[in-house]
């Protein structure tokens, strides 16, 4: 099962793509989308729609895993990767790819086995489960990996339930 | 100039369409995309961004006008709201339309002449302005034929100064 894994946004957007096959996961691609700064609103979201179809159109994944949104102190950023996150499902719902979202608590869960991990402590189980050399950068892309492992996991455990509903899609 | 308010949403988006030519407005059409609930977002805003290219297709405006967003108590809804408003920008931005957007003080300021006037009194003034015999309805209409008149009144005081910078595009 291929996977693309997305950390949402507006300036960048990580992504990351994996093969699993039950335990076995090899990390295909990571990277970032990145929007220029001192663009309109309108412009970043038509880049991030683009970039996204392209993604897909490239890597083909059976599923996308993307972060579940909560609004922190900063409410204006929530807004605008909000805006993002709505451009980047309606692109996976042209390509005809199903979405499954976890919060933060589940994929640090998934990855580490504890669900209040430090960031330090997840990028490095991602290091160690994709058998890479060294952390992959920017964070962002780490934190999308991470994302699309959490699936992985998830979709494992649930097939060997034969159970779909347990899992959130949207 | 033709000019398309929109009030957006996620579950229903009001639309009113006017003509301008400077004091002089006339109402083409007003009305509301409405998802199904119980659907999963991603089909919410598919059908949102489908039906946004339509209305753009079919009445060609000059330029959308549209509410900028603020959260109020309800942040669940708030997020979904942004989804909704993402996939609007996207729309606009892929039929080559500006957007203005323009906060729900500068609305009652520019329709009523007065920012905190009640809802019923906006309501009353699209009315009027637009010589209609009833307040169109529902409220998701009138409130986007507000939004259409606001900058329909901005563009002309906008086009005396020969300032386009003091108005907002994103």
């Amino acid at each position: 099962m291929r996977i693309l894994g997305i950390d949402p946004g507006i300036a960048t957007i990580g992504f990351g793509v994996l093969d699993s096959d039950r335990a076995d996961i090899r990390l295909v691609k990571c990277g970032v989308i990145e929007t220029p700064a001192h663009t309109s609103l309108s412009s970043r979201l038509e880049q991030i729609y683009d970039d996204m179809l392209s993604l897909l159109e490239l890597f083909r994944p059976d599923a996308v895993s993307i972060e579940e949104l909560f609004f922190n102190t900063n409410i204006t950023t929530g807004i605008a990767v909000a805006h993002g996150r709505g451009v980047i499902l309606l692109a996976c719902r042209k390509a005809g790819v199903r979405v499954y979202e976890y919060t933060p608590l589940q994929v640090k869960q998934s990855v580490v086995g504890y669900g209040r991990a430090e960031k330090k402590q997840v990028m490095e189980m991602v290091r160690r489960i994709c058998k890479l050399s060294a952390v992959p950068r920017p964070d962002d892309a780490a934190d999308a990996v991470a994302l699309a492992i959490c699936h992985a996991r998830s979709a494992t455990s649930l097939l060997f339930k034969g159970d779909q509903e347990t899992c959130s899609t949207i």
